[in-house]
């Protein structure tokens, strides 16, 4: 066996990993869905061949997506997940006994079938008694969504195509920002500067939250299983500053053992280099 | 023509990338040097069929290599380049008046030689009055240097495998220390935390360093076209700290235009993901 799951990071650079095998490809009324087994980095999954999560290095995108706004507001208790299929992101939201109650919304039902199928190590915490799923279309469930719900909602989506591309709109950001309670913060999948098919999706994104909340940062990790390695996400409140009001010696007191994230790392990930600031808008220095 | 250029990242991991033109393949004493054109990233070159260099993210690891140095000690004089054939590590020293006297010692002439014909964007300043080409090995050139002679001393090399072998070593590491003046740096190639084939040289070099100079640090940054796209350079210093001793305000006042680094992300390079600290044994908190 000699099989390579090639990943198209532009027409002219290309990503491959070796697989063992190729669990499962089924297509559901949203998306291809294809597990693989492999060597080095474990059980992964595609969503209409992207690369989606790997067993090898799931830990970073689930550690920044969840812990610099929980380190930013130890007193979130209501928090919504739009995607997240896999879990990961719910699994380290559940380990906060502050948090009492979780909504997570995905659209497509089998990717969470299979995740729990395949990847019980993301998947683990699916059952908590805190969580309810619901499959349902994101956009249309926050438009339906109280005012002042939640304190926050984690955008866990694919890119900004297919099913995923209501969840880069001017109308779902503005849904979200309804949603929210006075403190709340919404963290959202903010695609990469590096090259140039996914930095245009990143300004556009940037552009239109910026209009609707009032504190808007962007942050940086390294995952080198998706395009160019260096990956954002937004994070948008409506009174939170992610560096003034952040709480490392709080948040190192509740003693959670993280693989990427740590209060040092919180606040280097929303130092950008120039040519990202460029393209964002960002002139401040923020030291 | 449909041509790729391959790298094995892993033996079950590859980056691909189209090129239109392999220029020229050349075997000299040292190593296989190969040129290629490519339409997405413009001349690359590689040694040994590893990635050195492209046209499109050359500033990334160029800005990077100079930059934290030079912002934490304004006041150097007198650098010493170990590799850097291609002229781009040189070129951003030269930007600063303050510097007077820069010498740079490359084992392989052909690579500047190449360099200069094909990269005339990283070679441009390797004629510049301040610079002194030495074809010699690094190794012995350092070790024959007189106590104190240079501010900053920067290993621009490649991997520690054949050529660049001899500059991840103990002996190298202790005579870097004696040819720094008291206030002097050395800014070395520090490999990637991420596959186990890097991170086993990255916590080797490390544990050298650690013992011959009193600061050391490690700081990060995204190119990627290197292995992960997360690499590392090393800090060390006699007394400058890069975080304590760093002035942005100084630094700012130069008006340099940068495309990567700027004084946010100084600080922030230095802030590294638990698992790299728990690899190169680092417990306490910058912040």
């Amino acid at each position: 066996m000699n099989n390579w799951y090639t990943e198209n990071w532009t027409k002219e650079t290309k990503f491959s990993i070796k697989y063992d095998e190729h669990i499962i490809s089924k297509q559901t009324p949203y998306q291809k869905i294809d597990f693989y087994k492999s060597n080095e980095w474990g059980t992964f999954f595609t969503l209409d061949d992207l690369m989606m999560v790997t067993q090898k290095d799931e830990f970073i995108y689930h550690d920044m997506i969840v812990h610099p706004a929980m380190c930013t507001n130890p007193n979130i208790k209501k928090v919504l997940v739009i995607g997240g299929g896999d879990g990961g992101t719910v699994r380290e939201l559940c380990r906060y006994n502050t948090i009492n109650h979780i909504d997570m919304v995905e659209i497509d039902e089998e990717v969470v079938i299979l995740s729990k199928k395949y990847l019980p190590q993301t998947a683990s915490k699916l059952d908590d008694s805190r969580v309810n799923l619901h499959f349902k279309d994101g956009l249309d469930f926050v438009k339906k969504t109280n005012p002042g719900t939640y304190d926050l909602i984690l955008v866990d989506s694919t890119d900004p195509i297919g099913p995923g591309e209501g969840l880069f709109t001017t109308e779902f950001y503005s849904n979200c920002y309804k949603a929210l309670s006075d403190t709340g913060i919404l963290i959202n999948q903010h695609e990469s500067p590096y090259f140039k098919e996914y930095s245009d999706q990143m300004q556009k994104a940037h552009t239109k939250i910026n209009k609707i909340f009032p504190i808007t940062h962007v942050y940086q990790f390294h995952v080198a299983t998706y395009p160019s390695g260096h990956w954002l996400f937004g994070f948008a409140s409506k009174s939170k500053d992610p560096l003034k009001d952040f709480n490392p010696e709080c948040w190192n007191k509740l003693n959670l053992k993280t693989k990427y994230y740590n209060t040092d790392i919180h606040s280097g990930s929303f130092m950008l280099p120039s040519y990202v600031k460029e393209l964002l808008n960002l002139k401040d220095s923020l030291n």
